[in-house]
């Protein structure tokens, strides 16, 4: 973990700043390994600071790695003002993608001695590539959703309600371990299946529905996240079709998929093959995301992100063809970690259409 | 809910503005009604837009009431510029409080003809004060919450482990029809207690445990949020004593509570009983906060809130001891509705200690 402070450190040259001053938490935690909710962490170049109230005493002080731990009493801001945390700093460097306009003018308002450097993406670069034990931690998390699935495929019948199912996934993922789930499951049937975000509705299942499932939970911190359509028995021939081409548009950005693409020319390759298809329109979001101690974090992989993917990211590919005309939707999500020469696939619950 | 956009738009004489860029979601779903996770809401004199992304098109034409749709194809900011949603106005009022630096940035940026004026607080004195159909949705949430309980305490025995009745709970709230959790449950048992926001492990429940029990649901959008501390068989004396404390802290808030008083007032009430029983150091955190569409929100509750409690306010009264030392912790959470001759308790569950 201290490993970690050592490169957040690394960073102060390049940002021509004395200290970085972070204030997103799971940026907090990568660094120090804090998994509480508030806090703050200043990094210089010999000492480092983290604050947090007096819900998380033990918690922090058990927990931090790397850093003195302070006990705000009246707010965090007022804690570092009284300690004198930036006292010996001059230029600090703060997250201009996270810290809010009213926040940022409150910290210029207490500390006018300093000036305040504003940085997007600040740490995400150095965090965005996973160490092994990180990639571990995801295929863990990732093991217990994969375990949920099988257990629903088992579960569903004609009639249940998609809500019955989400509350299942939830409970099974608990039982088995998740701390948290890192999103409300989707149990999407039939025509709510053409709405990527829906949420579970008292909706009972038919026979023919294609049923979007997506889910993924915390485990060690990191997250899992996989989508899949089953269809509830013989789906429709124009639905089958649909799946084969979300499929099939999988398999190509899996086999394209490499350290060193941008975001844009993965999501190009699925969307390529979608467009063969006829079915391009009806992918209306990018095609992935990256993950990790966050269920959505840096790198993209959409038509508008042009960012590298570096070695060692992990990040969704998710095609998905949405068609509330046809009553149905499909969408296939794994997870890869990037490598030199190509992608390792961390999901492994099978993909051909299953017809429950 | 176009009473809503009215009164929203009443808000631009005061702010000296004439347009209103709502980007937060809770505020976006009190104004127009919207349900999803990503979108934003410029609202002038005499038209209203709202912005959304590709994946709820169809759930943004069926929800949003009282404003035009516009689906955004390359970032919701891109389609402010290319449908120019901003171009009729000249002061843009925006909520500082939500907006980050580098956000704030781009849009200065992009629309430099525009002069933007940071606001914080925006909308939240107008969405503090419920109306009598947001606090029945409140005790809708609630009542599902209360139902949990009564199915908890009577599951609840020794060597069961904390993670296991977490799962319960979650399980058991999204079967009653909750849309998802406010939050994710807290059952800290024993010295875990200690911790205000502890999160569920792995320990086995022991005779003689005090269990801290707080949790939370969305239903129809609204929040629920409740904690009761029971024992499991007799506890000790130091722990019943700081129980009776805490319950007698939360009486004199309750009987004390109206609309008119400030958060400070109110969370002095409840210190100055804990001080009288020698505990107040252990009373770690706020009295309570506001809960509505979030589960947590304006107004505070605390020795740190200035803003007066508005009539209609829903906030939760909480006081609470953490005494690592003792190996325990309690805290007692009710829901009240400010009025203006005192207040009306939305939670029913019992608050005598439990002893199971």
């Amino acid at each position: 973990m201290s490993d970690r402070m050592s490169r957040v450190r690394g960073r102060l040259n390049d940002l021509e700043a004395d200290a970085i001053f972070l204030t997103s938490m799971p940026k907090i935690r990568w660094a120090c390994g804090f998994t509480g909710s508030s806090g703050l962490l200043i990094v210089g170049p010999d000492s480092a600071s983290f604050v947090t109230d007096g819900r998380y005493t033990d918690q922090a002080r058990s927990e931090v790695d790397g850093a003195d731990v302070h006990i705000a009493r009246d707010g965090l801001s007022a804690c570092v003002k009284e300690v004198g945390l930036l006292e010996s700093f001059s230029r600090v460097a703060f997250q201009a993608d996270h810290v809010s306009v009213a926040r940022r003018d409150a910290l210029v308002d207490e500390h006018g001695e300093v000036e305040w450097i504003p940085k997007t993406g600040l740490l995400t670069q150095l965090a965005g590539s996973k160490t092994e034990d990180e990639v571990s931690r995801i295929r863990r998390a990732q093991s217990i959703t994969e375990n949920v699935f099988r257990e629903i495929t088992d579960l569903i019948e004609p009639g249940m309600t998609e809500r019955e199912i989400g509350a299942e996934i939830v409970y099974r993922h608990l039982k088995k371990g998740a701390e948290s789930m890192a999103f409300d499951p989707i149990v999407a049937s039939g025509p709510n299946g053409a709405r990527p975000h829906a949420r579970p509705t008292d909706r009972s299942l038919h026979a023919g529905d294609m049923i979007v499932i997506d889910m993924g939970c915390f485990r060690d911190g990191y997250a899992s996240d996989m989508t899949r359509t089953v269809a509830l028995g013989e789906p429709e021939d124009t639905a089958r079709r649909g799946y084969e081409a979300v499929l099939e548009a999988q398999h190509a950005a899996l086999d394209a998929a490499r350290a060193g693409m941008t975001g844009r020319e993965l999501d190009a390759v699925a969307r390529g093959s979608l467009e063969a298809a006829g079915l391009a329109e009806h992918f209306t979001h990018g095609l992935g995301h990256g993950l990790g101690l966050q269920v959505h974090e840096w790198p993209r992989v959409s038509h508008t992100a042009d960012d590298e993917l570096p070695e060692g990211a992990c990040v969704t590919i998710e095609p998905g063809v949405y068609l509330p005309e046809k009553q149905y939707g499909v969408r296939i999500e794994d997870i890869i970690v990037l490598r030199e020469d190509g992608c390792e696939n961390l999901t492994r619950s099978p993909k051909e259409l299953m017809v429950l």
